[in-house]
């Protein structure tokens, strides 16, 4: 029975959308939601294929530069997922009980804490190691209003390497997997949280004016700045407060550095920081291909675990109007594996496959070849053979010759003259 | 700092192994067990890469047979995930709450009830319906002494045809893919639990007695069979009694069911299950190459869900002695999707690739290409045609040009007479 006018009360989210295509012939999208929780989606054939490709893309890609697969498990106990990644992992984070141990376990919220554990006490290698991951990981919240709670979270870090080529490298792999993808008019937005950190550096302040500051400078809220900084008055040099205010305004193209350059000339870890950035953006411009390249000084969005310079890559797919998705985060997290007790330099960045597949348009697949079903030795020889070259060869169950909603097939295996053949087929008249 | 001096005093579970390989220059294997909850461990680079291609391998056969990926999601409601499918897996399954609804939450066990609900309520097509998945799935206790309790679990399923030809293909689908992968071999053990429910028909036998009497014919535990049948004297005929107790016995090959055709010539629906077996078997032997057929007429291990006929298929990999391990379980349920409104012909089979890939000896990677990091646009080129050509091109970043545990590199990008050329590494010697 056809449960459409089951409808139920709950009703779909705004914005909850399953990216039905013509080929899967399906249920109005809500049929899915009534039953799943919010923000937990089934993903259907047609999007499924794409995803698999992408993923493929991907680890191909990281592969071809040297990095090396790993799967950390889904499951750890609380305290190794989460030590030293601060609160917000841990509202993200879901937990159960272990019956075999009565332990807390945490379902992962982020692979990146999980691939330093992996750097720092398995693989344990002196020199550079270069590693990459693809799997889910669950939020107990979306991270934005209308994003899933399943992200499929592909991603590859550099351990071992201090300087700026391994956070080149890792813009630089985004960017071609993207561009490979089909993402089109990328621009990175780049940032280093130590330009703020060295503006504080010094001044006692507590921790939650501090969260306070980093909030009003996330959300460029210029009057609450200007009121924290008025209330610092005295524990924070003039000179810092005035810079904190003037970061509010530094975003844009390269003239932002040379304006920064001037403020803050008496700072030497801003004027490194801003050195930084320009060494990145020269390379990232000389060596990606066509991208625009913006900066945010103010900004400090991300983890906590972020140390150096930090980079969002935005681009336009095929199905989202104007506006350009955040598709990459990533940057330099120096500190993430301390906690394993191996303080490695680590560069490197993560992003979502259902969130990038969300902007590009489907796929067109490729259609099948229908095939009789039958125990003929000569049939099943060409079937095999057909199957070996890459087609895809749908057999039609005995009963089933008559039914529409098959496998899209545009060809079909006949026996003609004693030879089994592929001859296309008829189009179906609408 | 090497923690190696810091071995913890839960020591390493028996049978715990990390497959670790000579590319992988490592801890012991306990050092990340004793982080790790028990029976959950990390896949390291050379084992995760095996994992990435069986994963490839499968998927890639499926969809040459016209079987359509579908993702759906780790968490579901608990009664989505669980209802019609028994207590067994409700046990396996993780509970946790959703702090958006309040409401309990399963991580799925078990991949098959989601792909049925996917089928029943959001393709809903009225033909045939052919679909597949890949994705962990998780145990709160694990399915055997020293398996995982996170699977990688591939399946494959045919909904919509209720005949035979439904069960032969998911059987060769399973036999390629296995032979694909390597495994040698191999053997499918058949059964149809409709030969011991037709032994009991009509009865009336107390849900428990029932648990009872199917927790001995698994066991093949004759002496508690023969006590229960002795028992159930006046409740179940003679001649059913007899039969069931005969069925220890009928293991082996297709002698059994010429045996079994005998003792239950007037049971007519344990004959058509017989005449079953015997379609199957004699369609596998004559397309699916060389395979060893057994019968074991008492099976009734699997989930719940089964109704019809059921197989297991066995194999030697490279890794595992003289003992075949069971790869694969599958058969027919055709009653899965029916608390989801649909209840259609069933038919398919999963497999654990984590389980598949530990028998299987470690494929050599193959080595990489070593390259100076640079800005020359020559160099760049070359890395990148290599790389867009296949090749790993792994660049020493500054500063690491003697590290000797990089990326395994059998070459090297030089520069020759102005011309970046690809050259034999000398052998470092021993």
């Amino acid at each position: 029975m056809h449960p459409v006018t089951a409808r139920p009360k709950t009703g779909l989210k705004p914005g909850k959308i399953l990216f039905l295509t013509a080929h899967d012939k399906y249920m109005p999208a809500w049929s899915s939601s009534w039953q799943l929780p919010d923000q937990i989606a089934d993903v259907l054939p047609s999007e499924a294929r794409h995803i698999e490709e992408l993923r493929r893309l991907f680890l191909d890609t990281a592969r071809s530069y040297g990095y090396e697969l790993v799967m950390p498990p889904l499951l750890e106990h609380l305290e190794s997922l989460l030590t030293g990644t601060g609160e917000a992992l841990d509202l993200q984070t879901f937990k159960l009980v272990d019956q075999l141990s009565g332990r807390t376990l945490g379902l992962r919220a982020d692979t990146t804490p999980q691939v330093a554990r992996i750097d720092a006490h398995l693989l344990n290698r002196q020199g550079v190691a270069r590693l990459c991951y693809c799997g889910p990981v669950l939020h107990t919240r979306a991270d934005r209003p209308h994003a899933t709670r399943e992200p499929l979270q592909f991603g590859a870090e550099i351990y071992g390497h201090a300087g700026l080529e391994a956070d080149l490298e890792a813009q630089l792999l985004a960017l071609e997997g993207l561009s490979t993808a089909g993402v089109t008019q990328l621009s990175v937005d780049m940032a280093d949280v130590r330009i703020v950190s060295s503006l504080l550096a010094g001044a006692r302040i507590s921790p939650s004016m501090l969260a306070r500051i980093h909030a009003a400078l996330a959300a460029k809220d210029a009057s609450e700045l200007a009121s924290l900084m008025a209330s610092l008055n005295g524990e924070l040099p003039s000179a810092a407060r005035q810079g904190l205010l003037m970061l509010l305004q530094m975003y844009g193209d390269d003239k932002v550095l040379a304006e920064a350059e001037k403020a803050f000339k008496a700072v030497p870890e801003a004027l490194r920081a801003l050195q930084n950035l320009k060494w990145l953006a020269t390379h990232v411009q000389a060596l990606a291909g066509p991208v625009r390249i913006a900066f945010d000084l103010a900004d400090l969005r991300g983890y906590a675990y972020y140390s150096g310079t930090r980079f969002a890559i935005y681009g336009h797919g095929q199905r989202d109007g104007g506006q350009g998705a955040e598709l990459v985060r990533g940057g330099r997290y120096d500190e993430v594996g301390a906690v394993f007790g191996r303080n490695r330099p680590a560069a490197g960045f993560s992003l979502d496959l259902k969130e990038l597949v969300s902007v590009l348009l489907p796929k067109p697949l490729r259609p099948a070849i229908r095939a009789p079903w039958g125990e003929d030795a000569g049939l099943r020889a060409a079937i095999a053979k057909l199957r070996a070259g890459g087609d895809t060869v749908a057999c039609v169950l005995p009963g089933h010759e008559h039914e529409v909603d098959e496998f899209d097939c545009d060809r079909e295996l006949v026996s003609l003259a004693g030879q089994w053949q592929v001859r296309q087929l008829a189009k179906t008249p609408a």
